[in-house]
């Protein structure tokens, strides 16, 4: 098996951290001697071994003069855990395999650098793509402080969320609806805006049995103080914050506290929450990836408040149409037609009866 | 090579007589001797040899003993040109491959029957779905007398075809707006509101230099004149027709057929024109194959009307967004939700950089 078909196992093993290892990246480890795997793992968060010590450890003497892939440089620093490229060292290990490097200050090319200082010869950029794809909320992160955010939104293949009535249950299949409790399992936090918290009363919670990570931080953006604290947002499942205004009722601000919740009070730009703010402000809180489930109102504010890096779109086979029905993106939109948001579409399949469109936002334009 | 094969190759000929076939079917022919391809053909319109003859003239004596791949049952009657089923009789072909039954009553398995009474051996059903697809606008005009309806649009990924301001040019991509025009070159018709004529001023030509079919018949929907005989659908490039009601002006429907247009004048509908009777009426007119292209307002009176056989939706990799941004299909809309229409995705590929999604509506629900 040739280094590539190694490392895609390694990529596979890292996914299987998604929403264990936040705010550490996912990464994946695979340690091979005479062309077979003889340990592997994966990073499933703060405080537990990274994965390149799992595998290493899994390996045991097998990794003397072995070949040990991993999808990120190692670390070499002591933080929760002692330094990898210690371990690797220590075991043998004679030829390490790296997709890309850690864009963390404390990493940063210091991970390589002692592996080579170390006589272990070093390969660097196999399946480079897929692995900065799959660590970009870790990257933009690190980089930024800023949460990497997925818009998700559900409609009719002629983009309409609900029907002018503002009926919309299940304008999508089973199947897309399991996908996006993966969706939200991967996800640090979960935001949506007072409209669809009014609208689905939903509780946000990861509904999905293999789910073996954290609840997602659930995020109500209510400018107004519009919903109540009755509804399952409050259910005291999983924590939830409300990012709110000074235009919302003391009352209601008062009975959200009362049910657990944590306030964000913030100056309302033009009746709303400033969204770029409060994106800044979670990130401070090591959230790294932001779901928003919010409805065409939350989605503009969020798209033209720069905070969009990637979509998901699920289109159902059915048309609902009408003028007065709500589009997947609402506000007031961008226009004449040459300032529409260029996006690039990553990836497009079938999820059930319904097709799932992916794509990145193109914000330097 | 097997059956299978064949019909493939015979399938693909067939489809190089659309645009040119109709009212006849799209057919096409492969003679076999010895595992080889000894002539194939297809047909290339009313008053031309049918596929089978064009094959078995390239086979020659080539065609003794070999066998026949055919998209249709052979026709058994004098139409302009002799029955099919006499020349392969006289080619000494030994055994006929047919994908599917001809439809037609005055065809209707008597082909078959004359075949299998002249002692060949018969084999039926080869890639029947292909071919059924392939002949479905001919099947339901024969069938039903009306012709099959395809609805086109483009529009950005949230479903927008023009932003709030009503600008929409250009929404897709070259390779998606060129794949357009082989969907006119494919229809016998091609249909607009005033809504397009006015804001496009479109000449509905089919602009593929490898066309070499007619043009398609142009036919504007305006039930109240909104559209003045200078723009490009008056051109004389090909024939237009105009249907409308007595709401339209007696002067502009003079003006409409002083510049060659010829005109349906209908009762109005809700001040609209009734596109299921005008349907009916190119039905009448041996239209089998109409490709509707107008704007959200057409579409939802043609989806209303139950006239959509099928759709095909462009969509680019772009955000428009705006409540008062016009989606794909406008008008009043299905409501509540689960009025929505079911459609059933058939293929979803990329175009250049955009997406084709092709669905089939469902019309018994």
């Amino acid at each position: 098996m040739s280094d590539e078909a190694f490392m895609e196992r390694a990529l596979a093993l890292a996914e299987r951290g998604r929403g264990l290892a936040s705010p550490n990246p996912v990464v994946g480890a695979v340690v091979v001697a005479g062309g077979r795997i003889v340990g592997e793992g994966f990073h499933e968060g703060p405080g537990t071994p990274h994965a390149e010590a799992v595998a290493l450890d899994r390996a045991g003497e097998g990794a003397r003069g072995a070949t040990l892939y991993t999808t990120l440089e190692p670390c070499d620093h002591f933080g929760r855990t002692p330094p990898c490229t210690r371990a690797i060292v220590e075991a043998g290990i004679a030829r390490v395999v790296a997709a890309t490097g850690d864009p963390n200050p404390i990493v940063d090319g210091r991970g390589f650098a002692a592996l080579e200082a170390a006589g272990i010869e070093l390969r660097r950029g196999v399946l480079a793509d897929l692995a900065q794809r799959q660590l970009r909320a870790y990257t933009k992160h690190v980089r930024t402080g800023l949460p990497f955010a997925t818009w998700k939104m559900a409609a009719s293949l002629d983009g309409k969320v609900a029907a002018r009535d503002g009926s919309s249950r299940w304008i999508t299949g089973e199947a897309a609806r399991l996908d996006v409790h993966r969706l939200r399992g991967a996800a640090d936090a979960i935001v949506v805006g007072a409209g669809t918290a009014l609208a689905d009363d939903p509780s946000l919670t990861v509904r999905d049995p293999s789910y073996r990570g954290r609840p997602p931080l659930r995020v109500l953006v209510d400018a107004r103080g519009r919903v109540p604290e009755t509804g399952d947002l409050f259910d005291g499942s999983a924590p939830t914050l409300v990012a709110t205004t000074e235009l919302a009722p003391p009352h209601r601000r008062e009975a959200w506290r009362s049910r657990g919740a944590e306030l964000l009070l913030y100056e309302p730009e033009g009746a709303r929450v400033p969204l770029a703010r409060l994106f800044a402000d979670l990130g401070k809180r090591d959230v790294q990836s932001v779901l928003i489930e919010g409805g065409p109102t939350l989605a503009w504010s969020a798209v033209e408040d720069g905070v969009v890096d990637t979509i998901v779109v699920y289109l159902a086979p059915k048309l609902i149409g009408g003028d007065a029905a709500p589009g997947i993106l609402g506000g007031r939109g961008f226009f004449p037609i040459g300032g529409a948001l260029p996006v690039s579409i990553v990836s497009v399949d079938r999820v059930g009866d319904d097709l799932r469109v992916e794509a990145d936002v193109h914000r330097d334009r």
